[in-house]
């Protein structure tokens, strides 16, 4: 009847970190206290106000008019899920792109949504190819989708999400796109761009914390899934069932509990991203990315991705020769309570990924990565240490 | 380019209520303040071991020693998806119990997973019958589980899990408990009773904020998922994947970014538990929900659900035939700023149900919730109003 489990983090003081990895990124303050606001009923009319608010200041951050654009209860894994099974039925094809981890995720999904997937491989740090898309697509008439990720969170790379779209539409089938890096930090149209379905994530460039994925549908996708001829797999990712319970203006349907205080945090970052504007959040990411690549210049250090794919709020260096990757990144962590981001996959062990995103895409915090970066290779490589000593 | 909401909560004062419904339940500003501590990264070593603090908290919740014991980064709705979604697949057949909506859930839920249902019906408002689901069990020789709700947060009935599991048992077949609302409200004892999986919800009893979902799994469970025909149907859900992502030791492996800040807030709840003991807490319960009823019945309202089988965390009663349910309850809210829950499904319009959970299971509580009903049907009955004016 007793637990065992010692409170290490009762009354000890709490680290805070300076996060600069693929995501989560830092949360201000503001954001951090709008969480802690006290609970509201998740029917309250005061929390439904809220809810209304925020799918307006998401069509605002998506550039969209789709009814249809809202918060997902769970993180960014879970809105491509979504995304994916209200589409597809046992026996569909969809032509998913691949060039990092995350396409690979989508085909996983996919198959078990009893999809056969086409997929168009790219290789890891190369864009996806519009050409190669727009031939698996004539190769694959039928198609139900075309699948693929905007920013690669596992490499560092933006695909054409404009051009894609574009070939979707000429080819007759939906555009299911992974905006989950890119939603804040470049530049995204999803109405004028034509994309289908738009997934994200809070934790990226919103800088809300972890746990939510902002998502919307086009009318033409909502139409599709009430004519599918198998319900939809599951039960919780149902848009129609989602389209009641946040678009259901004064008759909302109970489908689940909202979670109310995350719902405060993305809300209050969607204010922030509103009044500094997406232009200039798109310029800050931008400013931050481009002082950040020469300051790593003169630290021996250049990007991995070709700068016409570059993205500004991920940026993916090699791991320099003579340094202990998983080492380095433990010190920085533990000596300057930064953190950068680990390799994926293919690229495990054998890049960095440096993050500036929403919050954290700042001057300072370029001068904060540089200054720990660069005083650790020194003291690495004067000491000549390896793993175990760093 | 611009958004046209006007963001009405910016500066102005936040509601604050008092959260006596069906939950979420009031969220102490100890757990309030935890959720709003600074995101770690989500493979942080310090966030890795609240991770493992939370499974042992939880652990000591659920009274198991369950390895796969971990919040689920969803609501208790996904909760129940997982769990079924895991064991059934196409052509099993569930036997499941059906006594308010979230039987009625389950049962949708498990169709669309590919299942065949045998529903074990019992009224609204009375608990799950054991002999029914005897019989159910014998009709069903090849059943791969039994579901039930153990506290029906629709009717205030709480089933009697532990005969439920042993008869389960008796039949060869898993047990599928939905604790959304009795953990940390009445007794529970998972490997005692030899329950299955077990899910919950944060928001009830514990006092944390909606939005995760505690689940335990037991290792009868995971080899039988290891030993599926076909994959499981969700990526997101799939207990292999969150069994390498929770339980992986010093290996987690990579599957979702964890809802960081949610999960602070569930641990402090978690502390706040062990720290007054699981009995306490039940006799707390307990308490409170016999003040709330004495009190009651000097109001002329009674329990609709036998004391035999009565939630003390929820108290239903019905709706006085000369109140207006809708314009009572928006009186409440607007008047008190207090929260009692509407009846749902086959009690729309019919019940109140009274939550006394968690940090709110309270005498404080109880006479707010008494003073406050009772001058409003005081004044009601006085001025002789309908809807439209109370």
């Amino acid at each position: 009847m007793t637990a065992s489990v010692a409170p290490i983090r009762a009354g000890a003081p709490f680290p805070e970190r300076e996060l600069f990895g693929p995501g989560p990124s830092k949360v201000s303050s503001r954001v951090l206290q709008a969480t802690a606001r006290p609970t509201l009923g998740h029917m309250d009319p005061d929390f439904i106000d809220l809810m209304d608010e925020t799918r307006e200041l998401l069509r605002y951050a998506f550039q969209t008019e789709n009814d249809l654009t809202f918060p997902l209860s769970a993180p960014g894994s879970a809105g491509m899920e979504a995304c994916l099974v209200n589409l597809l039925e046992p026996g569909d094809t969809a032509v998913i792109c691949r060039n990092g981890v995350f396409g690979a995720r989508m085909t996983e999904i996919a198959r078990r949504a009893g999809a056969t997937v086409a997929n168009v491989d790219a290789p890891w740090g190369a864009p996806v190819s519009p050409e190669a898309v727009d031939e698996a697509l004539s190769s694959n008439p039928g198609a139900r989708l075309l699948a693929f990720v905007h920013a690669e969170t596992s490499t560092g790379v933006r695909s054409d999400a404009r051009a894609l779209a574009e070939i979707a539409r000429r080819h007759g089938v939906f555009t299911v796109a992974d905006a989950v890096t890119s939603l804040g930090g470049v530049p995204l149209h999803v109405d004028e761009w034509g994309l289908d379905i738009v997934y994200s994530g809070s934790q990226k460039c919103l800088s809300a914390p972890p746990g939510l994925s902002p998502i919307t549908v086009s009318p033409r996708v909502l139409d599709a899934v009430k004519n599918r001829r198998t319900p939809v797999q599951s039960w919780f990712l149902d848009f129609s069932f989602l389209t009641n319970y946040w678009s259901g203006g004064g008759k909302r349907a109970y489908h689940h509990t909202a979670p109310v205080n995350a719902i405060y945090g993305l809300h209050e970052s969607l204010l922030m991203l509103r009044e500094e504007g997406l232009e200039s959040a798109w310029a800050r990411h931008r400013d931050s990315h481009e002082a950040l690549v020469s300051g790593l210049a003169e630290l021996g250090l250049s990007p991995l991705v070709d700068v016409a794919h570059r993205l500004p709020q991920l940026t993916v260096v090699p791991v320099p020769d003579d340094i202990d990757d998983a080492a380095f990144r433990a010190a920085l962590l533990r000596e300057h309570q930064l953190e950068i981001g680990a390799g994926l996959g293919e690229f495990a062990g054998k890049v960095w990924r440096i993050g500036l995103m929403g919050y954290g895409a700042k001057r300072s915090s370029v001068n904060l990565i540089l200054k720990a970066i660069g005083d650790l290779l020194v003291r690495c490589r004067a000491e000549d240490v390896g793993a175990s000593t760093v």
